[in-house]
């Protein structure tokens, strides 16, 4: 039994709409699980080893439930594109590196590290269609603390030469053996992630969809991000009687496959019932949609809608790995699209971005971000001291200022499941 | 004769659709002034002190057209309000603070400390309605080392009581000892600053103008930032034909008076007629228009037909001093007002916003905002080697990249007309 505490100013979500907030708090941890925040230290856990943090802040950790880790490399370059182009200019001929291991590598390193020093805990991740390099940085990952879902990237149509699996039979055949290669490992964890039906044959949905059944497991992927994107769905899967509809046809859009799918800008009522119904996670992605025109998700419609969603960074769509500013962005399109699309739609708040970047995403890898029992223990320490200020902030103003102003550095301290991962 | 050079790769606008890099290039300045940029270091300043930064990015200091310095204290927070009930809410209530000196220069301090730490060379700064305060706010970004322009708030109606100026002829003479008594500073200088038309009355603009023709004074402003706002000037200055005729109808509107303009979201031909015969230049502030849900500007339509225009951070109501991050803003802003409002405007370019937040808001203070042969020398230097990359990138990606990506602890060193700023 190993227990622990840290003490702080703690905040974490109870709901979408509030906020708690616990002046010098104790969290404390048990085997990796949450016991709760208290005011005092309970008398049974008196003697339990404790780190005061004195006026840092301490939060669950955040979750980005969309980011690709072999586009980091050229995150904040080439945004003068749309979706189709910018893949096709950047994105692929990039990925096309990650065959070569030794590129991957190196690459992939640098996105390791400056993962585990952002406020990031858990993340949904794409890699590429490689098998070894996608391995190769599961492993890292792995080792560095970190926790969440990486995919092996399947697209066996539409793509470029050196891109595009050679067949639909050695996507599944790679997918399986990353599978059972990947059996070994616990906190960073492989989920299906057929690239987007573009680039995905109806066949090697159809073997997917086999995968997941044998293997359980879960599943992520694109909907209805850009206007092209969704006439072109249109045109290759005439069947569907929707984007995410294509996806469901082949038993790959929830239901008893856990899945998430990236930006939902442009869904209509029916998706949107199907994605209720099947209980698909949103990964909202804003500074994405801006960063390549897409538009606005109304994020608003599915809160409202009880629809299970978080947010991402959609790297390097997104330009930042940062979460707060993801928080930010959702914010402010939200305001945006209300002043010039749909007033019917208000704002997102501060606490809602909060939930969605905490609880909200994080419950698509089970009981996540959050500091309630029974809770996986992740949690950053943030100290905001740089930040200076003419008077005595809050717990929740310094939150609030947070989402606008964060810096990597600011980070003290991480934890994901009980484990100190930061500093190193 | 004081001749220096500084080395390293640099990059600056010569025209707003063209960015000049020099790789391992020098900078040369003669008393305050830029002789340009040579690749290799002409014969005759052979011997001349030279600094040479390796391999960092060297740029023009940034231009801040619009910042409230009493206002960066509560950055970050109460974003969930538009215009009216912001100011009211938050932003009287804490400028109302600045008649107390002690308070104004705690505050003051933090702003000056961060501002001489950011990217940004030059600002139009609004400061309070407080005489003393004010000068102490000047006094103290001149010993800094900083330039600009700071203005004296003018407001007498429609004003909270504790903020009111207690009446116009007061008013107008506090802004004559302030002007008189920053006489003596080089490089900050004061600007006409009436807040608003609704926080002025027409008495007090006409003695504005008078102090303005005496004393030969630019001046800054806000225009058609937000509907309500415009509705009011509309019914409190039923004879002007547009928001901006308000101004103009008191001499108070470019002309002989060089004025800068925050915001212009909603100007309409009309304005943009004056604004563009007057010589007004326009603030654009898009991150503050996001925050406020003001909208956005359609700066495309502004660049297009030629106007004077640079970018502001408008803090408080934008959350970061960080001019490049108003850079990013600017170019996020224009794509989703592209896709979502008016497709005839095509979002602006990398090479469109680093010149506006260099030699286009450079300009409002006469040669400022390049590096080409008789500007003032303002440089930034920039280690971005935290940035990592598995590639080299070019000095025009690294500029690129930097837009999204920034943080002011990348600043190495800074010059304002030619003086070193910093490492203090």
């Amino acid at each position: 039994m190993e227990r622990f505490a840290i003490r702080g100013h703690i905040c974490y979500s109870e709901d979408k709409n509030k906020i708690r907030t616990t002046e010098h708090g104790y969290a404390v941890c048990e085997n990796g699980k949450c016991l709760g925040v208290f005011e005092a230290l309970p008398e049974e856990w008196k003697g339990i080893p404790c780190v005061d943090y004195g006026e840092k802040l301490i939060i669950p950790g955040l979750v980005d439930l969309h980011v690709h880790a072999p586009q980091y490399t050229f995150r904040g370059l080439g945004m003068d594109m749309e979706l189709i182009d910018w893949l096709n200019t950047h994105t692929f001929p990039e990925e096309e590196k990650y065959q070569n291991t030794e590129y991957a590598q190196k690459a992939y390193s640098i996105f390791i590290d400056d993962l585990l020093h952002s406020s990031t805990t858990r993340a949904c991740v794409f890699a590429t269609c490689h098998k070894e390099a996608t391995l190769w940085l599961m492993e890292k990952m792995e080792e560095a603390g970190l926790a969440g879902y990486v995919g092996k990237v399947n697209m066996d149509r539409n793509s470029p030469e050196g891109l595009c699996e050679k067949s639909t039979e050695r996507s599944a055949k790679d997918t399986e053996e990353w599978l059972l290669a990947s059996a070994g490992l616990s906190n960073v964890r492989p989920i299906l992630t057929p690239r987007f039906i573009p680039t995905c044959s109806e066949e090697l949905m159809e073997r997917l969809s086999e995968l997941q059944k044998k293997y359980r497991l879960p599943a992520q992927s694109h909907l209805s991000e850009n206007l092209s994107e969704i006439e072109w769905v249109r045109e290759l899967c005439p069947e569907a009687t929707c984007y995410g509809d294509a996806y469901r046809l082949h038993g790959l859009f929830g239901g008893d496959c856990p899945t998430v799918m990236a930006h939902c800008v442009y869904s209509n009522a029916e998706e949107i019932q199907m994605m209720k119904e099947q209980g698909v996670f949103i990964a909202h992605c804003p500074e994405s949609n801006a960063n390549l025109a897409s538009g606005i998700a109304p994020a608003r419609k599915y809160l409202d809608q009880g629809l299970k969603m978080g947010l991402g960074t959609d790297v390097a769509a997104g330009t930042s790995l940062s979460m707060f500013r993801a928080m930010a962005a959702a914010i402010q399109c939200s305001k945006l699209r209300w002043r010039i699309q749909d007033e019917s739609l208000a704002p997102l708040t501060v606490e809602e971005v909060f939930y969605l970047a905490t609880k909200g995403g994080g419950e698509f890898f089970g009981k996540v971000g959050s500091l309630e029992p029974g809770y996986e223990f992740d949690a950053v320490v943030i100290d905001d001291g740089m930040l200076r200020h003419a008077r005595k902030l809050s717990p929740k103003e310094r939150l609030e200022r947070l989402i606008y102003l964060a810096e990597d550095r600011q980070i003290q301290a991480k934890y994901i499941k009980g484990k100190q991962v930061l500093p190193i």
